[in-house]
C-alpha cells in the first residue's frame, strides 16, 4: 500500500467523487489520516514495499486471513459499509481469539468497483478502523485494486501468544466440559429478519440487537487471551459457523463425541422473541446458526474453577457449560428428558 | 481454511466438476495433497483457526498482501490459469525481496466463480505451489470464497531479515549510485504482444521470453538477501511499477533527485526485437513499462565492489548500473550526449 505520488492529492478527492477517480494515491491517505498506524512493535508501517515488525520476546506469531465478499456474504442493501468494514475485522480478530492470541497488526486488501463514492470509501474503512482502534491493532499494510464487479474487503490479521498458551482445537478428552460464551442464535435471527425482509424489530430492543449482532460482531480475544494465558481451556474454536459445527469439530480433532443439552444452551433473547413472532425455533438458530462468533472451550472438571475465574476477571461476556465430550464418537443434541438426536452438521460455507 | 467435515470427500470430486460442487473440504484437501505445509517455524498450519509460527531468533518479520483481479490484472483467455498462480505469489515475493527478507510462509485466499472447473482450479494452485516449493515457502493458511464475478487470487507473505539489514526505500544520499537486477522491458513487450493480439513470437525465442516474463516473473529475493546481509546497499525497492517509478520513489523518499542514464539501462533482448518489428521504442518499455519485478538499489560508491560481490554470490541474475542520486529534486533521464528529460512518471496502478 504505497501512496503514488503521481497520483491527485487527497485534496482533490471530493467525498463525491468515485474511487477510481480520486486514485489509489488518495485513497491510501485518507487511510492513513485516521488509521493506528504505528505501535511499539510496528518498525516499517504503511508506504514501503511491506511491513517490518518485532515479534513479541518469548511468544510465537497467530495469523489467519478470510475475506467479505458482496453477493456472498452481504449486500449492500442490506448492510452499512461501516458495518461491513467492522465485521471484515471482527471475523478475523475472532479467529486470533480462537487460538487464545492477541491481535496486533492487519492488513487491509481492497477489491473496489469503480463506482463506489469515495463517501462510502470512508465508510468501509472506517468502521474497520474504530474496530482496529479499539482493539488497540496498528493496520500496517495492504492494497487496493480496482473490481470488475463486487466488493470484497480481504483482511489479514496477525496475532501473539506465547507458545505454550495456544489454545488448538484438538485437546478435549472424555468428560471434558463444553462451554460457550455469550448467547447464540441473534446473528442467525438477525440474517433472518433481512431475509423476511424486516430491517428492525418493531422497537424490541432485544431483536434490533440481533440485527446489530449480524452485522457487528464482537471478537471475544480479550476473554480468551485471558483464559488461555491461565492455562484453564484444553482446546476452542470460534463459532462462526455455529455451536453444532463447532462442537462436532472439537470433538473429531479428538476422536470423541460431544453431547450438547439443549436446555444449557444460552439461546439470544433477541433470537427467541424473533422465533416465537416468526413461528421458527430458537434452540435451532442457537445450536445451527453461524455467525455469533462466539467462542467454545473444552475444559477438564478439574480446571472448571480456575476457567470461571479467568472468564470472570476476561470481561464482561458470560460464559455457559453447555455440554459434554465422551469416548464414543458422534454429535448429539440431548434433551432435558434424556432423549438424543443427532447434532445438525451445521451450514457448509463454499 | 479448514477442510469441512460435512462436505463430499475428494475422492468425490472428479476433475471435471466445478469447485462450486467439489465443496471447500474437497478443493482444501487438494491443496493440502500438493503443498508443502510444513517448515521448522510452523507451530500450527492448515486446519486450525489461524496459523501459529515461531519467529526466527534475532530477525524481524516482513508481511505484505497484494491481489490479481480477473479482467484488470490478467485475462483468463490471454494468461494460463498455472502462470496466475505463479504470479501471485511471485509479486508478493518481489516485495519480500526488496526489504531484503527471505520469505518463509505465505497465506493463500481465493474467490472462486462458482463455475470455476476442478481442473482449472488444480492448475491455478498447482502453479502458486510449484513456485513455493521452489522458493521454500510453506503454504500455512488461507481461505476459499465463492465469487458473483471475478476470479481472485489475494496473497499474503511473510519473511524474516534481521533487523539491522532491513532494506528501506529511504536511504539514498546524493552521489549514490542506481543499480537495477536483470534486464527491464521484457514484461511490458510480453504484454504489448497479448494487446497486440500476437500469443507467442514467431519462434524467436527472446521474444516467447517475454511472454514468459510477463506470466511468470521470478522474485529477486535471493539475491536481494545476499545483498541486504552484506549491509552494501543504502535502499532498495521492486520494479512492480516500472523504473521511472522505482528510481522517482528511491529519490523521493530521501529528498532527493535522479538520473537514468538512457545509454546503460539493460534493455531485454526481447523488448528489443519486438520494438524493433512493432516499430515501439524499447527504451520506453525498459524504463517506463512495469512488472518486470527486478530490483533498484541505491549503492554508496565505496560500497561498489562489497556490493557487486555480493550480488555475483547471490546467484545468476547480472546487476547494472543504470544511473545516479543527486541532490536537485527531480527525475531525469540522461541521453550519451548529456540531453535529459524529464522521467516519465510511470503508469498508475489503480
Amino acid at each position: 500500500m504505497t501512496p503514488h505520488t503521481t497520483s491527485p492529492s487527497p485534496a482533490l478527492a471530493p467525498s463525491n467523487a468515485t474511487v477510481d477517480s480520486a486514485g489509489e494515491h488518495a485513497l491510501v491517505e485518507r487511510i492513513a489520516a485516521r488509521a493506528r498506524l504505528s505501535g511499539p512493535h510496528v518498525l516499517v508501517g504503511i508506504g514501503d514495499d511491506a511491513a517490518v515488525t518485532r515479534p513479541e520476546r518469548g511468544a510465537v506469531e497467530v495469523t489467519t486471513t478470510d475475506s467479505l465478499v458482496e453477493h456472498v456474504h452481504f449486500r449492500r442493501d442490506w448492510t452499512p459499509l461501516a458495518a461491513v468494514g467492522h465485521k471484515a475485522l471482527a471475523v478475523n480478530l475472532s479467529d486470533l481469539a480462537a487460538m487464545g492470541a492477541v491481535p496486533r497488526s492487519t492488513f487491509l486488501s481492497l477489491i473496489l468497483p469503480a463506482d463506489l463514492t469515495v463517501t462510502d470509501f470512508d465508510a468501509l474503512v472506517g468502521g474497520f478502523l474504530d474496530l482496529a482502534t479499539a482493539s488497540r491493532v496498528s493496520l500496517i499494510g495492504g492494497n487496493i485494486s480496482r473490481s470488475p464487479g463486487p466488493l470484497i474487503v480481504d483482511v489479514t490479521a496477525v496475532g501473539s501468544v506465547r507458545q505454550r498458551r495456544v489454545l488448538r482445537r484438538v485437546g478435549a478428552r472424555a468428560g471434558h466440559e463444553l462451554y460457550v460464551t455469550g448467547t447464540l442464535g441473534a446473528a442467525a435471527a438477525g440474517l433472518a429478519m433481512f431475509e423476511a425482509g424486516r430491517r428492525r424489530g418493531n422497537g424490541d430492543p432485544a431483536v434490533d440487537a440481533c440485527v446489530d449482532r449480524y452485522e457487528r460482531p464482537d471478537a471475544r480475544w480479550r476473554v480468551a487471551s485471558v483464559i488461555a494465558r491461565t492455562g484453564a481451556a484444553a482446546a476452542a474454536i470460534d463459532l462462526s459457523d455455529g455451536l453444532a459445527d463447532a462442537a462436532r469439530r472439537l470433538a473429531e480433532a479428538a476422536g470423541l463425541g460431544v453431547i450438547v443439552e439443549a436446555g444449557a444452551v444460552p439461546v439470544d433473547p433477541g433470537a427467541r422473541v424473533w422465533a416465537e413472532a416468526a413461528g421458527g425455533d430458537a434452540l435451532a438458530l442457537a445450536v445451527e446458526g453461524g455467525e455469533d462468533y462466539e467462542l467454545a472451550f473444552a475444559v477438564a472438571p478439574r480446571q472448571r474453577r480456575k476457567f470461571l475465574a479467568a472468564a470472570r476477571r476476561g470481561g464482561h461476556v458470560p460464559v455457559t457449560r453447555v455440554g459434554r465430550f465422551v469416548a464414543e464418537p458422534g454429535a448429539w443434541l440431548e434433551r432435558d428428558d434424556g432423549r438424543r438426536n443427532e447434532l445438525a452438521a451445521g451450514f457448509v460455507h463454499f
